[in-house]
């Protein structure tokens, strides 16, 4: 038998969602099934949405988050926390489902950040969830209960930037 | 005009690879044409390759390193630095065709580092590349000139690591 794991993708460089994407694409190339839940709207663009689409029905991706957009921390407005909470409630049901091998909960350490979501129920469903699922945590800010959960844990650090040369990235090129 | 950029993943974590996959995703999803050449054979499984196939001809990918494996630094038997020539041949081609917007160079860090490929080369190709065409370096152990002509630089660092823990990573899911 074998066991899901926990890897969580962190720090502040580029590549945490797009290395998600990657090994939703690698476990789909293995026949496993997959679903990504974004939390927070705005971070993707039609486009990669389109790309995915074509792997569906082995690949799916939800995107949560209507309404919330990337915030700074501190008070939110009531449909925030609403939202956050639906946002949750859903994510929680598919991570106890059974249906899929790898779920990737994309940017979920800024929810948590953010104090939109309760890090204890979070670190309860994961612990809870079927012992064959792979679960990817994506996310600035890394709450240390995360990181004590998982099994594999990844910094992507920046060390440069296109925007500090000047230099305007393509669409579809930025991270 | 847009102007593409040059894109570093290095570091001794995970994710290298597959971030750079994830960047062709989304660049596909964008009508962009993508090509990943792989240097170094091994580090792709069948299941991989067929998930990609999926998006062909958008995101096209080549096994180069017939012949060599994972290998250390130092004396290479002239095969290898034969089967170096040729790869870097081929690549150096696609590179100065026009054809592509993306071109993905996996593992060619690794490559210069034990002394397969010549830094000057590859650097004096990818000044010479196309305006549009962006390119994705993956590997450990970037080459100084590598980073400086960078336009973005990640280091993925491994912080945990599941074999760490004595758990058995599921096919497909280990990057």
């Amino acid at each position: 038998m074998e066991y899901g794991l926990v890897i969580v993708n962190t720090g502040n460089g580029k590549g945490k969602t797009t290395a998600a994407l990657g090994v939703g694409l690698r476990a789909v190339g293995h026949g496993m099934k997959v679903l990504m839940l974004q939390f927070i709207k705005g971070s993707w663009h039609t486009g990669e949405l389109d790309a995915v689409k074509r792997l569906e029905p082995y690949f799916r991706i939800v995107q949560l988050g209507q309404g919330f957009v990337k915030t700074k921390k501190g008070d939110q407005p009531e449909e925030v926390i609403e939202n956050a909470r639906v946002s949750w409630d859903y994510a929680k049901k598919e991570i106890l489902s059974g249906l899929y091998d790898v779920i990737i909960l994309d940017e979920i350490n800024n929810m948590i950040d953010y104090g939109l979501l309760n890090i204890d129920d979070v670190v309860s469903v994961l612990k809870e969830r079927p012992q064959k699922l792979n679960v990817v945590v994506t996310g600035r800010n890394a709450h240390d209960k995360i990181i004590d959960l998982a099994d594999l844990v990844t910094e992507m650090r920046e060390i440069k930037h296109p925007f500090k040369k000047g230099i305007r990235a393509q669409k579809g090129i930025e991270f």
